[in-house]
């Protein structure tokens, strides 16, 4: 079958695949000075947001991605009491990260504004958590936030962007994760969304790599399907300063007192292993 | 944007999504007694079949269902000696059984020979055990032939079939549930396709509850990324008599002598992992 104009088609070329959503109508559509933002309202996915062209989110599927971009990074800290997003301009990572009554300062810079005000306005539910009084938007370069930030003063970052592509590019490189290892505190953590395993390889590949000349201690990959991502199967990797990745605070997951959909201990375990063929290319 | 004629596209209407891949040609289409096979050239994924418009499987994403499909069942079975496939006509989850060694015979029970006889000339990779001595290919009726076995004849079943619509929707019951108890042997486990865990909850928390009532003592569904099928997030569920779901010899799968692309002992613990959405569901 072809599908019509009441579907929203994202095609990945470079691998052969397209996923679709049916929509209702578009709500908004935008050129900022960074980017084209679209919202429409779908069929059975709620709303939808796309960066030029690419989903970035939808309200039905959106919780298993910020929750894996968040839950594993600060139940592995022992004490995550400052935490920084890079990017993550819808502000869902945020909210996950505010629920944890551990946290006293949650920074989130976003380079496009616009971004915000629009989950704002059509995402509020991922929204919630702006007013806080522990969490700072701040909107701006992210790379350079790293750069200037106190040596030491970081417990977990956290890289919420966008495809390794145009404005995001930097955030996958070996001398922003160097300002990030030196902005982290001692046992700090930096989780950043890492594509595919199925399609993207050779990124996670040299992100290992990038991150471990950094200076980290151990990284690993963690595992999520994402519906509405390229290939539906999508990771997070992550890096930690003087310390293994493995162990975590299972009690507190245990006895959290915040609701998740997708995260609890099993998940968090789960989420970290490594398939063959993965296995077979880091081991290189 | 939209699609071309160069795109071949499954929408799941009721979920409002839709996958395709770029294809290069169509090399067969077939409309048996039972359904339309159609066989596909894509740019990316290699080979395609689907029957009746659905997507069965590709050359590039297959193994992790096939792995999924068998390893974990048979790593769990203390001495799975006679294993059948219900369904399978493509030949991967067979030739995954058929690594395993201590399987003396593994027979496949699918109703159109014609899906065999086409994976045979479309998936030779996975058609490479079909000429094993302990392979017994049989085509008819899965829900007679497992009513006809003998009591306590089978170690372990597993259920690898269309969706429960047409033809496989008597799978997805509690009467072929009790025929496959009273066929499987002590602590016997059944294992089968279920669908989608992000759409099909209304399948799978009925399967749960007629696996126990067909007299299984244990069932647990385990997950995987399935890119090709709805929504990127597949499962199987999986029901034994007698015993347990959560031990598996750890040491046989370290100590294996066949390679597999997906699965590993982290693999296995980690599938097991239940979202909190759907424990929720599942405890209802």
């Amino acid at each position: 079958m072809s599908l019509d104009e009441h579907w929203y088609t994202e095609a990945y070329e470079e691998c052969g695949s397209a996923f679709s959503l049916r929509i209702k109508e578009k709500l908004h559509d935008e050129t900022t000075p960074y980017q084209r933002i679209e919202i429409y309202a779908t069929e059975k996915f709620g709303n939808l947001m796309t960066i030029d062209g690419l989903v970035m989110l939808t309200d039905r599927d959106n919780f298993v991605y910020h929750e894996m971009m968040s839950h594993p990074a600060l139940f592995i800290h022992e004490n995550p009491r400052k935490v920084v997003i890079i990017g993550g301009g819808d502000c869902g990572t945020l909210h996950e990260v505010l629920k944890h009554t551990e946290v006293e300062q949650a920074w989130q810079i976003e380079i496009d504004e616009r971004v915000t005000r629009l989950s704002e306005q059509f995402f509020p539910a991922l929204c919630q958590s702006n007013n806080d009084a522990r969490a700072q938007l701040y909107f701006g370069d992210g790379i350079q936030w790293v750069k200037d930030a106190e040596p030491g003063s970081i417990d977990v970052i956290i890289i919420d962007s966008t495809d390794p592509v145009g404005p995001a590019e930097g955030l996958f490189s070996e001398p922003f994760y160097r300002d990030c290892e030196r902005a982290l505190s001692d046992s700090g953590i930096l989780v950043q969304q890492s594509e595919s395993p199925l399609y993207h390889m050779r990124i996670i590949a040299p992100m290992h790599k990038a991150m471990a000349r950094a200076g980290f201690t151990d990284t690993k990959t963690l595992h999520f399907c994402q519906c509405s991502y390229p290939s539906g199967w999508w990771s997070a990797t992550m890096a930690r300063k003087g310390r293994s990745i493995d162990t975590f605070r299972e009690q507190a997951v245990q006895q959290r007192r915040f609701e998740t959909q997708y995260y609890n201990a099993d998940i968090h375990r789960g989420a970290f292993a490594t398939p063959e063929f993965m296995r077979r290319i880091l081991d290189q």
